[in-house]
């Protein structure tokens, strides 16, 4: 193959720039001098600071700068501004090695231990993410949902081992190396725990879209499929379900039919452009693309093919669904369409009457959102809500709607549609098929906030 | 609007999966018990352990797993598998609040100052970003190179302002509220430092990917377009520049045509998720898509409407481009396509004649990546690379190439084109109508890497 470089113009036909001068030229008609002590105490290396004060005192003198007035409640206001100290002084300077921090500013975004349903077991405990803070559709590394059972391992990746074993021709073990050494596929996907939202509909309410939809996360994620794996090892035709089994002190571990692991499961070492982090399950997890967190087993060490599911306690005593008739559905572990607004949401106060962009993410683990609505008249009319692109199958799809507060008491909440045709349903919707009593796991149902004619936004569900 | 929720039939038929049983009919048939101490300690909570063990052992009598035969070079070893430590105990608890960080097994993954070509001005100085060791197109938040001028400021965003004003009918001041009070866009861009790979043109030659071409990261940015508050402001119809300038002690500061600041240009406060990191302008940095990085003025504190470009520092003394006449061109902010191979790449060492999934990453300042190729016997032949979606505007696009390297010295390199058809030059293409010499700034040649027979890989550039 050949590929001609016949469109190199390097020079181009800048009409508006002017044409290149020389060293010496260039440093004539440059307005500003070399770094002097003098230039950064003064922060006026630009040789515009003289002007930028003067326009800033007339805007003192003038008693004030026209109102933004496009935006309701975005008036700039008049203000006398001072110079800051941090364009007066020189900043911190470059460490030779670092891995860099958020702002000490921003020290209130964390990963959050539930406050309002308090578990008792320090081991097999969660945090939550703090989804109101999240901008755009990615969780930053720091801050993805945590679900351990026996806490988080600390695995030394050179003596970490994979095995796959069962009805197999051929038994395998993997060395991290080996399975880092596969061609490698990288995918945006969501991860939501089968318990998020779960306590709303107990008698313990929630305070903040952290509590109630923190156990939620997305990014984009890199490992192998699995099925190379599995093809590799050779399954017995008669072989339907796949163990999957964590290195952890819980040893947690589901059983998967074959079709989803041969499917679009994957072995997962890499998590937004690095590699897993510890409470992630570094350096080895499985994936199950839009099924109950839980399945996407972390800290993976072993991959056993059967004939049929092993009942574990994850299957049974957890992760099943209670049936109006008194039985419990097992194996449910497809995360359907839901979604949640984010902002406003319960514990922000709103600030007068005005413009707010209502924003909140939605998601399907069956594919990709087709739309969603948004009432901000407690469900007497719902409005089709922008969605932001890229729309990706399995993953946090954004969704804002700009909306006129009047500054009357209203409920607000969101409602998704997915590309199987599948509504988010109402709490009623649900009750009608499953019993809503004790953890309900898989609750997606349509969710409300309230707003107060004093802006104070709370948790609604009645 | 209304939407019937007739797709909400929560029991699906699963034919493989089990009708639910009753919870003590669960309780029995889950092989589990209820956590203990000794059950922990054994790591054997699946009720499996033994099974497993006893596998195990016969792996080890049996004196080896038959080799993983698809992929050569990564035969699974017989060993002797030790239950770990991890296994059989518990890990850290889940604290209160938290901000995750890497396992501590990662730590040589991190932001390096160039040791290669080192500045001596510890506040105008760069780090840059291990894409040698990034998985996926997206950087993490404490992985994005950095470039100062005067150190990292940091801004306390309650008293941050960003000021308008110049040719406009209505200057204007924003708090930090304001704009995040705006409806917000979310984008996926690279950014990409203009001197990325330019000491490599010189007389001292980089080891690595990340000391060659780590001015270079990638990730979701938030924020609103700057073109908004432009036409809040009001410019008046000869205004042609606009100033963007820094808050930092070196007040950074660049002219931009009215034409790219009323396009696509944004006011960016979050990346990855999160608000911006101090070092990549918190809390608030301009964003110029597909131009050289110090275009996108970081802790942007001033935007000042002019008819003519300022000819600052940083557009003179700085940031310019050779001609091979002695002059320099101004104003070439565009980053025009480029790709480099980060795996295997300079310092790596490869384990023998096999397959090899050459990696790399491609990208455009222009917009998308149409294709990219590989050469793997040092540009005699090129092969098309499979890429790897989404393929978003003027953002990094991951290319895979399957290689069976046959033991041989060679040479590697990969060559992108984007969807204007400009393709990535030579450096022998690039001489024809600049001047290689001094502080090449973007250069953005094919690059090659050279592998040994011993398969030790190093920078290759003659």
């Amino acid at each position: 193959m050949s590929r001609n470089s016949t469109n190199n113009s390097y020079v181009k036909d800048m009409s508006d720039v002017l044409a290149g001068p020389t060293r010496d030229e260039a440093h004539a008609l440059s307005r500003q001098k070399p770094y002097s002590k003098e230039d950064v105490l003064n922060g006026d290396l630009t040789g515009l600071g003289a002007a930028r004060r003067r326009f800033l005192a007339g805007v003192a003198a003038a008693g004030g700068v026209a109102a933004a007035g496009a935006l309701g409640g975005t008036t700039a206001k008049a203000e006398k501004l001072a110079v800051p100290e941090w364009s007066k002084s020189m900043g911190r300077p470059i460490e030779p090695k670092a891995y860099g921090m958020p702002s000490k500013y921003e020290g209130h975004v964390t990963r959050n231990r539930s406050d309002i349903f308090v578990n008792k077991q320090n081991f097999s405990d969660w945090s939550m993410t703090p989804i109101q803070h999240q901008k755009g559709i990615l969780t930053p590394n720091g801050l993805i949902f945590e679900r351990h059972h026996a806490g988080v391992a600390d695995i030394d990746p050179d003596q970490h081992r994979l095995v796959i074993h069962g009805m197999v021709k051929r038994p395998l073990v993997f060395t991290m190396d080996d399975l880092t050494r596969y061609p490698s596929v990288s995918k945006f996907y969501f991860l939501e725990c089968s318990g998020n939202t779960l306590t709303d509909w107990l008698a313990v309410k929630s305070k903040t879209v952290q509590q109630t939809h923190g156990l939620l996360s997305c990014t984009q994620w890199t490992g192998i499929p699995v099925s190379w794996l599995l093809d590799e090892a050779g399954i017995d035709p008669a072989g339907k379900w796949i163990l999957f089994e964590g290195a952890d002190g819980s040893a947690h571990a589901r059983s998967i039919p074959v079709d989803k692991a041969m499917g679009d499961t994957m072995l997962i070492y890499a998590a937004g452009g690095e590699m897993l982090r510890p409470e992630n399950g570094y350096p080895l997890r499985a994936f199950m693309p839009g099924w109950e967190g839980n399945t996407s087993v972390k800290w993976l060490r072993r991959i056993k093919v059967s004939d049929k599911p092993w009942h574990l306690r994850s299957e049974t005593a957890r992760y099943t669904d209670p049936m109006p008739d008194g039985r419990w559905r097992q194996f449910s572990m497809e995360m359907e369409c839901k979604s949640v607004i984010t902002n406003p949401s319960g514990g922000m106060q709103l600030k007068g009457p005005g413009l707010y962009e209502i924003k909140g993410f939605a998601w399907s683990g069956r594919g990709t959102i087709k739309a969603v609505d948004v009432t901000t008249d407690g469900g007497k009319s719902w409005k089709t809500a922008d969605l932001e692109g890229p729309i990706m199958d399995k993953c946090l799809t954004r969704f804002r709607y700009r909306w006129n507060w009047d500054g009357g008491p209203t409920k607000i909440a969101s409602r998704a549609l997915d590309d199987t045709g599948y509504v988010q349903p109402s709490v009623e919707d649900i009750a009608k098929s499953r019993a809503i009593a004790g953890f309900v796991q898989h609750h997606n149902g349509i969710f409300p906030w309230s707003v107060s004619a004093g802006g104070e936004v709370k948790n609604a569900i009645a």
